[in-house]
């Protein structure tokens, strides 16, 4: 932490400052400038409380250099953590998994159809909400437990790993019955009554990104659930709110290496939630594994036009399976390789 | 909703339009343009789902024109709803109740010390947070149930209403037992379990716009609680997050007036949150009851420099009561007043 | 500057970062903390170019600290600056100037019939454009030249100082021989070349703040005219853009007290762009009094159903009286009087 | 455009929304619904002007429909326009030039240097900084006039195209004498002045899109160039503000495939402005093919810790050798090619 005093400070206020700092258990550093001075405070190990300096008198600002979360940060462990949700699905290395689905599960029929679709297709992860967060309560809401009953149809079927979502501590536990991997959507990812439940039950989380939190907010988010003992943690990037409304959302492509800088957990990108819209996903799923991620996670549904939630930004399969190829080709010019396909028969 | 054609779109491809909206149980009204044809879909009660349309071929947009929302309207209810949370404390009618009190509660002497000064001063509501929703695990999270032990003795000897937040379903049946309004936090404005809990519980509701919520999401929010049977609702508005960190948030006044047209129900201001800045508040607290606020949530605290969270934006007692002072002759200036104060004493 | 070592930096790192620093003229002050050393730079006045150290071995990142501004500032002269238009016009002091008068000058008998009506209500200035920025170039772009002529006449014809806007270092010449004041638009605040042709012509300028600027770039365009020797600038919030549609802007009231912390130069506001919607015009231009705004500028029009521009936001006459009937309360709540409004005759 | 009547509007207000729609020259075509009327106006063939029916009585919402641009649009010409700045430097084919050098011209040694080394890497064309728009005015502004002649000479020295920026009219045509192309910075994107005047001048212009300008303003303001007989128009992406300050930037990518559904015009992406982080630029760059850029234009300079301006997002001539031979590879896996790259050689 750094005090910033003001240019017309006072000695007796950079003292009271130091007295500040030594009262909270830290030795201060004055150091005087041409203009003011400021004063560091040494031996901080994390994010220090600063209500006890910033009003005193003669404080201009104060800043904090230390990141406030710790277990997440590539700092303290250097070597991507790769994250494993079922045989052969490992998010974090050398392979990238797509998880690929309808938004909604809908029916057993459904959802085994498009499980056995997208399997063909080289997915290796089902995707398909049976607890669907949606902005009014008179939209489709999900089949709730049923729809979990028909995603274990659909893995017992295909062998497929599942991801799906959890939106409450009960939830949560439904979830983990059936799921490979536990999803917390965007709009829960400061829901931290949930995030500590989902640490504690242990099985790896896939934590999107909110609408408008910094990259910051998702580390200190996984931080929550990493404290509680679960370090398999996937990080997901689908997009944030800004002014332009021609995409649904703004795909924060750059989130990727970002990450990837700070944190030793995987990221993988939702190119469908990311842009919105059917068109736009193969360029920007394309995009998303030449920045590097992790994985993706893509809206497959095989009659989008009947969807129940979310039709405009559902690939049918054949396009998904164009996608697929497509991917193949960008991840082996990044040295990467999709999860599941023989490169060789690429060639 | 509105079905936009491109310009070079075929009569069959207008025809293939219209058939589906028939078959959506609707009517068609196609309305040739000079560059293109639209069609108006006749009939529609609520949104409708576009999916079966948006994709056909020679569509170029949808256009939806309904809200929606429904029950927190004005045009479902055209006067405006008075929530009242205590005898003498009403929000949406002319009096202006003042919340005022902590961040955190933090001790029983605390919190009652607080709740006597802002008493005192003229607020006939005490805040006070006993669950803490913070970005970083290791932050104060809050003194929970104890929390709320304290918020209820401290109401036993004021007899000020009391506000204080839920975060989870067990939180909200915990909450309800003690306050007079049960508060959703910004992060949670999304949380649909918490929003139907609270909507059952049918206690008055303080909901806090999201950080990212435009103001149809935070109505849509609102209306899973009206939709759960509770017309008890005050909306809050709290700051948004945007590209200039000069302030904590960007507080967004216009909402108050936005709102008003929108809905009928009340809206009241945080300018604590809204701006995070102590030096800030008293300026656009003034100006939020200049805009039409309902009421005002403000964070004080007996000891801002020892505050265990907030305490940068947590006003003094003498600071209060000179807000108090100013808010009286806003309030007067826009025929309004500031619930239990005398006006005559003020002239 | 402060420079943040990364947690594993080697003493070599800190010396070559000490080093760097002394070779661009400052003095380094290692700090070592628990987790990592920070580096002091001393002795800087200005903002320091941090490109020699960032990129340096173990650098995690550069913290500045001084404000890059400095003729703008309030701590490089804490008294308010009052800038006069013209005589009895001065926006910074204890009086609350409103400038007002419809978006485009349209016709010599519109800008007349304007600024009588305008003047009538209690305004001592006059706004209207002759040069219109205009996104797209198929809308109308302002009569030029002959709209100043006209906006002359008005003066003449009513004694009320003349606002209007230019948009480039031709343009700017023009409006300086008619205008008691020249507005540099909000798409044109980091126009370089235009902030430097106003500053050198010398005449009041009212500085519009971007969509997208923070308060600091604000005082940074500003601070391009205040050196070229032009104290006379007058700040202006008029509405950032965000995802929130529901209004034309995000009116950004809080501007208000942060820009008086910040800088000794008034700020006025300006309801019309900010909200962009007639009904809300009024109680954001009480709020902004209320916030403590030193003046405002509202767009006005005698018949606002034909206005060629921005028709929509503008009031009608009767509206700006009443909206003026209204600001005299409010003002005098803060202890502010609009200027040209005899007190005693409101109470 | 598409009138919505609030639902309990009268038959009179509906006949009055028809009647003034018949005032300016359009049909009007009521569509009564369920809850409320909408009023459809036929016949329009650019955005109409809503001023006489936004507030009329009854009227709940105006809707536009049609584009508010025309010449730029892919709907007004569906093939890909190809804008050559010099034999053998084309966007918006099937090839993908790379255009590259330094923020600012610095000296002459410094950018025939610069020049020699990105030709060497593979690129065809020439970025450096004559004039420089930079936000504050004690930063370095450029070595103007005498920096084209510089860029001249680098280019005689290597047949590099050269792109550089201009900030005003007189500027525009300075920089037409020696550039290519003519660069239109992102602070004035909606200098309209400037954009009229290098519409005229008839070079090709690199038009960069604004930092808080939705991908219609930047199609608008190509309009504006476009409407004064200039079709050599090179959109670019080159971030966005937003409330995250991890990158510089927010990079809109999916502006890319966005662009080219909307418009028939090129686009190149800047990952240098677009994250603002050196160890960014590479991943991001790759992303940017991968999504559809047809080009880009990427910061090298030959000593970054020494540059002027930018440093920090600089590649090294190293770091720009590697990036090209990741960018052929790329680029190959989507079917295009890096301009000036022998294909055959890369397999």
């Amino acid at each position: 932490m750094l005090v910033v005093m003001s240019n017309g400070a006072t000695q007796e206020q950079v003292d009271l400052v130091c007295e500040a700092i030594r009262r909270m258990g830290y030795s201060p550093l004055p150091m005087p400038g041409a203009q003011r001075t400021t004063v560091g405070l040494v031996g901080n190990d994390r994010r220090v409380d600063d209500s006890l300096v910033v009003e005193l008198p003669g404080v201009a600002e104060v800043i904090h250099v230390s990141h406030p979360y710790k277990q997440v940060s590539r700092e303290w462990k250097p070597d991507a953590t790769i994250v494993t949700i079922a045989p052969g699905v490992s998010f974090g290395g050398e392979e990238v998994p797509v998880i690929a689905g309808p938004c909604s599960v809908e029916s057993e029929e459904q959802i085994i159809e498009a499980a056995r679709a997208v399997k063909g297709a080289g997915a290796v992860a089902l995707r398909g909400g049976a607890f669907k967060p949606r902005s009014s309560p008179y939209s489709f809401q999900g089949l709730g437990k049923k729809g979990l009953d028909f995603l274990a149809a659909a893995k017992r079927e295909t062998g497929l790993a599942v991801v799906t979502e959890a939106m409450d501590d009960e939830g949560a536990h439904l979830v983990a019955e059936v799921a490979d991997c536990i999803q917390v959507g965007a709009r829960n990812m400061q829901n931290y009554s949930l995030l500590k439940t989902v640490g504690r039950i242990g099985k790896p989380v896939l934590l999107k990104r909110g609408m408008a939190a910094t990259i910051e907010d998702l580390l200190l988010s996984a931080e929550y659930i990493l404290s509680e003992g679960n370090q398999d943690v996937i990080l997901c990037e689908r997009g944030l709110r800004t002014f332009d409304n021609t995409s649904r959302n703004l795909f924060d492509l750059t989130a990727i290496p970002v990450a990837h800088s700070l944190s030793h957990l995987p990221i993988v990108a939702d190119p469908s939630h990311g842009t919105g819209r059917r068109d736009k996903v193969t360029p920007m799923a394309r995009a998303a594994v030449a920045a590097g991620a992790d994985g993706l996670i893509v809206e497959v549904h095989p009659h989008p036009e009947k969807a129940l939630s979310d039709g405009a930004q559902s690939l049918t399969l054949d396009q998904f399976a164009e996608l697929m190829r497509q991917l193949r080709r960008v991840a082996e010019a990044v040295d990467r390789q999709i999860t599941g396909v023989n490169v060789a028969a690429v060639a």
